[in-house]
């Protein structure tokens, strides 16, 4: 079981919990026979949930845990009392090396704040960022930080450059990976304190392919592999996406209900549509990895459904084999000593 | 000429001046008869201009301007040099009394200067937003602050939402809207350190009907008549409505061109689906006043054609009817009080 990678899935978080989840677990054990999948949450509900498969028995192990942290309770409290939830025992055995990665579906607070709490950062990383792709014309982006560390310093923005290129290099592929820090204006000398100052930092930072500031406008257009800024932005961001899209999709429906006309053609063009949206939706990507820990720790939607919660746990193979944490590490504490030493 | 409002038109300003502006003009006076313009510009380039229309002479006149600010310039520079530009030519009229409203498509941050140093803020109000109405699944809300001036203060929010209410009530005309602080999250304690010490603020404004945090995602369902943000924020989701807005439509088209089911159905639905669109284009309420004034000014999009112009003109005759520098001075004049009598 050596060169196996082993995820522990919370298999009580999110909102079709425990049924997507071991639905998903099975069908990522089904695509990759390099996966070992343990299923952190209530052995009874599991044991009967799991009896509806066929699955390899010798790769999922069910790792018993009573509690369950809810979406609205206080991330910080529940970390710290339900020491007996799928959540923090999941979290536990990433930070003991028992296994590589952890997915959640579950409270995106309780995950941060017990991501940063039990698995720990990375030497040298001074902030977490939780950081999901979000679709663009053409493709997707990165989006660095939608987390929940608001009140973000330049030096901090400069660290999710550089784990953001480390992550769309190394896990997702891409060559070169562009830059872009979100401004109000495409000029150097636009923006707030903290645009300002960050632009400059950016500018000196090695490693990273840095173009300089993008409008919100272009995100969409896709100007940037990857979308630095803090996390009030990114958040404002990332749920914009998915109202905006929801109203326009809502609306464009209630248009095409408007005349027979548009009836008829609504009809013909339904398939094609369904598929643009979906290439649109920013919950096809999978999960959102929290990056600069020790481990892997992947936030998934809390609606996720089986394919994408096998997606998430999938994700986890290629991030493990490339030592992600180790590449962070090495990376930030490089330009740290560059720093002190000029 | 008393009862007459008196716009200014800038009529150098904006991506098709002096063509639309010319023809917006004119469609404004034909549209209320109460309503006198003043064109700022090149005397002989508007006069051929107008040579193309039937008018009421009796109600417009040309005020020679030699100077045109062009949008890449830097705007506080441009306002102090080009002292004989269209621009501020304009904005001194309302200043002088001469007229009771400004209208341009041109520079932003020009007009946003411009307002601040040349026509000038009201007694008691510490910094002028810039408010466009964006569209929402129910009509529209007012997303207030929009403009240049970052970095803003808490103080500065809650004069927001009392400028913003002033405005939908009496201008709009909706009964009691309803305010919302742009957060990360539904809950009072949610946010960073400004929006925060916002809410707690807000909860305390009298005379506004503030119903909490408004999310990102709630922003296109029209959750809130009045979104009260800081201006990046502001900036970052009217940029991302347009650059969102336009993505998805050229996905949609392209999606419809995959098949020959959905070209076809494509052709059908072409007239409702223009239709949809139209009504959630941000550029179909006019332009967005910036609030706080000693007069009005009113920033309309750099692309807009006659017809938005035209609507931009008729905007001001509520705007000038109701007294709102008036209404604003007497509202923030009272809170002050209130809170120094504390």
């Amino acid at each position: 079981m050596s060169d196996m990678i082993k995820v522990v899935l919370d298999a009580m978080g999110g909102d079709y919990a425990p049924v997507e989840p071991v639905k998903g677990a099975v069908e990522a054990l089904e695509a990759n026979d390099r996966i070992f999948v343990y299923l952190t949450g209530q052995e009874a509900v599991l044991k009967k949930e799991l009896e509806k498969y066929t699955y390899p028995k010798d790769r999922l192990e069910i790792v018993d845990a009573s509690e369950i942290i809810e979406t609205g309770e206080p991330p910080a409290k529940a970390i710290q009392t339900k020491k007996d939830s799928s959540l923090v025992k999941g979290l536990k055995m990433v930070r003991e090396g028992k296994a590589d990665a952890f997915v959640s579906c579950g409270s995106t607070g309780a995950v941060l704040v017990g991501g940063q709490v039990i698995v720990r950062k990375v030497p040298g990383v001074e902030r977490a960022p939780l950081a999901p792709l979000i679709p663009t014309e053409k493709g997707f982006s990165l989006l660095i930080d939608c987390g929940a560390n608001v009140d973000a310093r330049s030096s901090h923005l400069v660290q999710f450059a550089i784990m953001g290129t480390i992550y769309m290099k190394h896990v997702i592929g891409i060559k070169n990976p562009t830059v872009g820090l979100v401004n109000i204006g495409a000029e150097e000398e636009k923006g707030n304190a903290l645009s300002k100052e960050t632009f400059q930092l950016l500018k000196q930072t090695e490693g990273i392919n840095f173009i300089g500031n993008v409008e919100a406008r272009d995100i969409p257009a896709g100007k940037a592999d990857i979308i630095v800024t803090e996390a009030f932005t990114g958040n404002v961001i990332l749920k914009l996406y998915e109202g905006l899209a929801g109203t326009l999709v809502k609306k464009i429906k209630q248009g095409l209900m408007s005349t027979l006309r548009s009836k008829i053609g609504a009809l013909l063009i339904k398939p094609a549509l369904k598929k643009t949206m979906k290439s649109f939706d920013a919950s096809e990507y999978g999960g959102a990895p929290l990056l600069g820990l020790r481990g892997l720790v992947i936030k998934s939607h809390g609606s996720s459904d089986a394919r994408e919660i096998k997606n998430s746990i999938l994700q986890c193979v290629k991030f493990t084999e490339q030592d992600l944490p180790g590449m962070i590490s090495a990376n930030l504490s490089t330009k740290k000593k560059e720093k002190t030493e000029e």
